[in-house]
């Protein structure tokens, strides 16, 4: 089953769908259900209870022409793993520790929704804006000291994420701060999908494209620290909290084909770790990051308005 | 004027006092206002108007005996400065950036009032768990793009830290990561004082104080990027909400007194920085932070209960 939010008049809603199609709005297949994302996932049998509701009625509205919403509202941890890839610490040249996940936050104010426009920076304040094709978990079952075997028990699903960064800011010192935390900087959905219809995260794998072209690609076999571990180690600190998120790391960049004359051009790379293949988010790209089997996560890169205020 | 919220009839309410000793219900003076403090902080006049009607209503219930409670809700950004003395930085052997403020996040959970229970972790989990006594920093106005020298009027108040840190799990990777954000492990509080009560920076000072014993204590004008400088740094990059909070660095430890055995036993300390005067937070003790003139961040520290969940 897929979980996500969208605008219904004027105000937020949330919505169930088995085959990204159609959909039934969670208030009325289930309105004794919470209507906010956070206290759903933290009502134990809630998307259970969903999954059975939707099986019985199953035809719905059509998904086409919702208007997605990032779907937490106010999540207490929006975790992102540096370096988990080989790929991409290989590229980079930097170093982390092959025992402990390497963890930063992102703020809510860092993310938008599918199809809703990411924020690239003026090209005053900063031109190496990357995207970064990720696999993000969310919790459900709050948890603490969990072992690593029972990890996965604590996921209420997966989505795609664009874990856009700033590469300049990201360097300004040696936390990333700020660089990864740039306003509507990255993008996370369409949806959440529970793990039952998700299946195994290393039998599926993450493509990052930009304007049509791969630019990312990778199994997710081939993560350095895993799902079960990661969520294991952030329990051993504190309590997991229903909707709180982890990105899972990046791949390193693709090879450019033979004809690929922007992927192979490092003068128009003004990042700390210029690499081919290696492209920059840039105000009309469409960059897609689909995870298979979980769905297609799209947005348009669009200029930075400086007098722009998203609420919330 | 001092902002803070607390526990009344099973909820939570807001509060102002002028003198900290007596206080009025924000939603009692101004039923019109936002009852939430980040939407109370965002609407624009209501502190102003609150001090009016507070000096119009001097006389309030006692705040003795009031439980605080941390008076943000759910902030979009709860950030912390690395190594903004140069006593701190001396102390730990590491290297910052002079000209860019060096910034992590912390979530809502790693976050108590004054006088609630601050966790320790188990001893099997981690030792070296320290205080760091820090000037807060809370966004009223919205602003992208501020210059420094219009930064302080997007500034709703200031308040104290315990920026309480984690060593083992901050050193586990290059991101300190989970190691800033165990369970209940700092606070804030009591309260948010507006600026006209506060007055300048950097003629107040912070005090850290462990069982009565000073440990930390420094000017606010011995800041290696003041507070100006720093919210124009963040807001270059994203618009800063109403509620954000800054935790502005922590100064390093103070040299023991002669009789101070403990301050001088570097055996006991299991972090990566044995310092003198240095010491651990530990279950029984009782840890202070004051701001001269804001007033005092108490907290008792409590063995973590690996089974414990505080909502939210």
């Amino acid at each position: 089953m897929r979980l996500f939010a969208y605008q219904a008049n004027g105000g937020r809603a949330l919505g169930v769908s088995q085959d990204g199609v159609s959909f039934r709005p969670v208030a009325e297949l289930a309105p004794d259900l919470p209507h906010e994302t956070e206290a759903l996932l933290g009502t134990p049998g809630a998307l259970e209870q969903l999954a059975t509701l939707l099986a019985e009625n199953p035809s719905g509205a059509p998904m086409d022409g919702l208007q997605l919403l990032p779907f937490l509202e106010r999540p207490n941890a929006l975790w992102a793993l540096a370096l988990n890839f080989k790929t991409h610490i290989k590229e980079t040249g930097l170093t982390t520790s092959l025992a402990h996940p390497h963890l930063f936050l992102r703020t809510v104010a860092s993310y938008v929704g599918s199809e809703q426009p990411i924020l690239a920076p003026p090209e005053n304040v900063a031109r190496a804006f990357d995207y970064e094709g990720e696999l993000g978990v969310v919790i459900g079952k709050p948890g603490r000291h969990i072992p690593p075997e029972r990890a996965l028990d604590h996921v209420a699903g997966y989505t795609c994420i664009n874990e856009g960064s700033v590469r300049e800011y990201q360097m300004h010192n040696r936390q990333f701060g700020l660089g990864k935390n740039f306003e509507a900087s990255g993008s996370y959905g369409p949806w959440l999908m529970t793990p039952d219809e998700f299946g195994e995260v290393a039998l599926s794998s993450v493509v990052t494209r930009v304007n049509g072209v791969v630019r990312q690609k990778s199994g997710l076999d081939d993560l350095l620290i895993d799902v079960a571990e990661t969520v294991a180690y952030l329990s051993q600190g504190y309590m997991l909290r229903p909707g709180d998120m982890i990105a899972m790391g990046t791949p390193g960049a693709l090879p450019p084909a033979e004809g690929d004359a922007e992927g192979r051009d490092l003068t128009r790379q003004f990042g700390p770790f210029p690499t081919p293949g290696l492209v920059h988010m840039r105000p009309g790209d469409v960059v897609e990051v689909e995870i298979a089997g979980l769905g297609v996560l799209r947005n348009r890169i669009v200029a930075d308005e400086p007098a722009q205020y998203r609420a919330g």
